[in-house]
């Protein structure tokens, strides 16, 4: 539990007569929570396999998995639980599920455009050396709004959230791990147009320590 | 002639060997200029129809339209007019028009989203009163580069960007005049999105005085 709520680092309070901020949705006490990206385990390719979990066998298969549902239940709140390493068959996810505030799954979202990156002297990373790119679009009706899921990259792409405020999604939110190559050119940024494009609310988490800032909560103006 | 060259407040340069930064290009002497919208008279429903040219016509019926189609003759430039208001029948337009280095009209945007905002105590406008909504796309093939035209409010919408960016545009171009209100929410922000966002040049071009900023040059970054 200790993990799971310190990872838990933004509440989103979407109650059409409280002021959606962030600080206010603390105070007031918040019905939805999210945490960040591969939040279970180290961000790296050897890291992937080894703190992959099946979420589909649950229990002492999924650890994170389980504790989040235990914590969505425990606490009665929507949770979008940021995302760990999934295992499935013999392939690897990014995945971030969202739960009901009795702990149900309501929803699973693989990342569809895994970040492969290479600026010589900057940063070189490939996901998809692991990884396998999730296929569906995620969009999850909860205590809290209609939510449409992405992770981290996921945001660089306008079609994606564009085709969720269409099916009618309150709120984007997008779990990330930036880094300091991109993330001062684009987090903040994209978020800002992702809202402000589609009229909807936006959150995106990221993760703090080596990596960009830690959270962000737009407002569709 | 000392009219346009006032009103003319940026250079852009595409050539792919050189620094496309606005500073480079005064330095390098840039090949296309534009300018800013509405440059030919006072930004009012009142002065809209006492201002506007009859384009089609030419000649003294279109003072600034000829002006500008003089200076891009004789500076041997790429011009993207800014916006004045057109009068065609008994309509009135906000528009812009481009000339290629020969002096000559190589395309002509009319503003399709008119700005309308009521915001009490901060704003209140409706171009509508006046003006009618131009209803096409304005992809314009310059020696510079191909460049898409948005007027102002036309940023707003991300799906024109878009289409012009499918279209081949390697450069979108939209004169605009923010105001206070929503120049510091979207005036960069939107720019830079649609930079981003479709992996294109932008620019975009406003007026000082009483608005906000004056003109901004994106990297497709």
């Amino acid at each position: 539990m200790t993990e799971i709520k310190s990872a838990i680092s933004i509440g989103i309070q979407l109650g059409r007569d409280v002021e959606p901020s962030l600080l206010g949705c603390h105070r007031l006490g918040a019905k939805g929570k999210s945490n960040d990206e591969i939040w279970n385990g180290p961000y790296s390719n050897d890291s992937f396999p080894e703190y992959a979990e099946d979420i589909e066998a649950g229990g002492d298969a999924a650890p994170s998995f389980s504790m989040m549902s235990e914590v969505a239940r425990s606490l009665q709140i929507t949770l979008v639980g940021g995302s760990i390493s999934e295992r499935s068959g013999n392939k690897l996810y990014n995945t971030c599920c969202v739960f009901g505030s009795d702990g149900k799954l309501k929803g699973k979202h693989r990342k569809i455009h895994l970040f492969d990156i290479d600026i010589p002297g900057k940063i070189t990373f490939k996901e998809s050396k692991t990884l396998t790119a999730g296929l569906d679009l995620t969009v999850v009706d909860t205590d809290v709004g209609r939510i449409g899921i992405g992770i981290c990259y996921d945001i660089r792409f306008q079609e994606l959230a564009m085709l969720y405020a269409a099916r009618g999604a309150h709120l984007l939110c997008y779990p990330g791990a930036f880094n300091m190559t991109t993330g001062p050119l684009h987090w903040e940024l994209l978020q800002r147009a992702r809202a402000a494009d589609n009229q909807v609310f936006g959150t995106l988490l990221c993760w703090i320590l080596l990596f960009y800032r830690s959270s962000l909560f737009m407002l569709p103006i």
